[in-house]
């Protein structure tokens, strides 16, 4: 059902420093940016292996990563599973007794369908499911 | 300098349970476990992809796992980037002014050399560098 980590998602405040961090200091190979207005983010893409470290930042005060650097400290804000089939891995989960944040599957970046696992169900993990469109 | 994303440590208080939780709800592929006396933790791996899920659990009180579950929730507790030399990413790291904790190598699970940068260069997560011995 799963196929690799697609990618580890980090909270940060100031996306324009974190991309200097991780870019000219950690020498991570940088992706480019990219807006998901559905989660009113901006998130900067770091290619490691097959995964991509994703720095998340808010673009407006009622983004979900706004509110949690509110309470929380900048950080691993959650990882990323990627199934084959988004649908087919919720019902299973949901099946087993996994408690589920999203039932539905969501639009995600660069067209992805993403569904979050509650954190209770993975030891305080906040874990996405996202699905890769064929073509990408 | 960095191959893939090696292992995300996820920091669990009851290791069986956890087990129990990503092995048979989740549905990761389980690998078994290893007990690393150094840092006084007993480990259980799940591979996804090129990497592992690493739920690590504290064997005596005076883990640093133990510490840290005194102070904070359960989860993700680092990240591990696989380097080719720990050696040389280190001094590389050091000269660009990235800050530290270990600034010489330390011993791993499955006979890795580890050394873990410090959170302040890193938006606040918790990174570790390791490099896997050549028959691994």
């Amino acid at each position: 059902m799963y196929k690799k980590i697609n990618h580890i998602g980090v909270a940060v405040k100031d996306l324009d420093k974190a991309i200097e961090l991780y870019r000219d200091k950690l020498g991570l190979e940088f992706k480019g940016t990219d807006v998901v207005e559905e989660q009113k983010v901006k998130v900067a893409f770091f290619k490691i292996g097959e995964t991509n470290i994703e720095l998340v930042s808010p673009i407006s005060d009622d983004s979900p990563i706004a509110k949690y650097l509110e309470k929380n400290r900048e950080g691993i804000h959650h990882i990323a599973y990627e199934v084959d089939n988004i649908e087919d891995a919720l019902k299973t989960l949901k099946e087993k007794g996994v408690k589920l944040i999203n039932e539905e599957p969501r639009k995600g970046a660069h067209n992805t369908l993403i569904a979050f696992v509650h954190p209770k169900s993975t030891n305080g993990v906040l874990t996405e499911l996202c699905q890769v469109p064929e073509e990408h």
